[in-house]
């Protein structure tokens, strides 16, 4: 209807439409409704007990793909690997500098602690990044059920089996009285 | 043992030993480790075709009662009513000033450009940002099985009948594709 009018308000004239929509803030959001999404599922996982609950979305390229039992047997593994490891991001490029700075502050804080010789300490901060790479970041996390791979190898290992691009767009995981510690910690600070 | 220790340090004068300890850093996880910690339970909902899902955390005080039925059910009446009705926030005190202050700002521009005479403005714009408050707070939404209560009421409902305290800690609602346009239109902007 709007497009409709403001085509008559230009005269047929599709940019002088376009000019017109966007002058009335309709256009970005037409143009959102009617380009293709991404595809994909919401999944859940609530640990026996319910104290533990983790939310996912993982994205394919079809919708066809997202039915298939292999995506939601994986969509399933991610949500009870989140629960278990509890990671912090999807993957590395996530990771704050603040974060960052933090855990290199720490490594090498106790590389010195312990000792170790200046001119490899920057080798020893490199490899313990390395190791929180790996505990925090859900792609390089050991993946649970055969943790001779990371979840990054079982997600590329679906992606070849089933022929789309498949990406973990986001995750929560709550845990019971987690917020209540966050908030009794920052009342302590 | 590190309370021993702190004892034995502190010659068994226990606020000697809290200040070894607190001198440590342990006296204050020691005391989150012993108090008792909020009870509750993580409950989440998919909706048919996994492409909207809610992961929510309530509180009571009791275990006992996080394990009734009756809670049970509320936790599900909870994340069904966040999937269908969308809100942003679970109470009023969480609305963002700058929310707050793009709401009043739209409400007042809106009755500008209906002609409304100056001197009711500040009315119409409360009486919207009421109206904005009933869609975007959990407990200020009509509850979605019985719109002839707010969801607070539900709950005030359920606090009577299971004579403890409960509350909505925090939820969130992933809808497949969201993330891909708040992308693109911040890249847009």
């Amino acid at each position: 209807m709007e497009c409709k009018k403001a085509l008559v308000e230009a005269k047929g004239d599709l940019e002088g439409a376009e000019v017109v929509l966007r002058k009335a803030g309709i256009a970005s959001a037409a143009k959102k409704a009617t380009r293709s999404t991404k595809q994909g599922v919401v999944g859940s996982y609530i640990h026996a007990g319910a104290q533990i609950g983790v939310l996912v979305e993982v994205n394919c390229e079809s919708d066809f793909v997202a039915r298939t039992d292999d995506f939601q047997a994986l969509v399933h593994d991610l949500s009870m690997q989140i629960a278990a490891a509890d990671p912090q991001f999807v993957r590395r490029e996530e990771v704050t500098e603040a974060a960052l700075a933090k855990e290199r502050d720490i490594a090498r804080s106790r590389a010195l602690a312990e000792g170790k010789p200046e001119k490899i300490l920057d080798k020893i901060v490199e490899g313990r990044l390395a190791k929180y790479y790996e505990e925090v970041c859900l792609m390089e996390q050991p993946f649970i059920k055969e943790n001779t791979i990371t979840v990054g190898d079982l997600i590329k290992s679906k992606i070849a089996k089933l022929g789309e691009n498949i990406s973990v767009a986001r995750f929560v995981r709550f845990k019971v009285g987690d917020t209540a510690a966050a908030e009794e910690a920052s009342e302590n600070a």
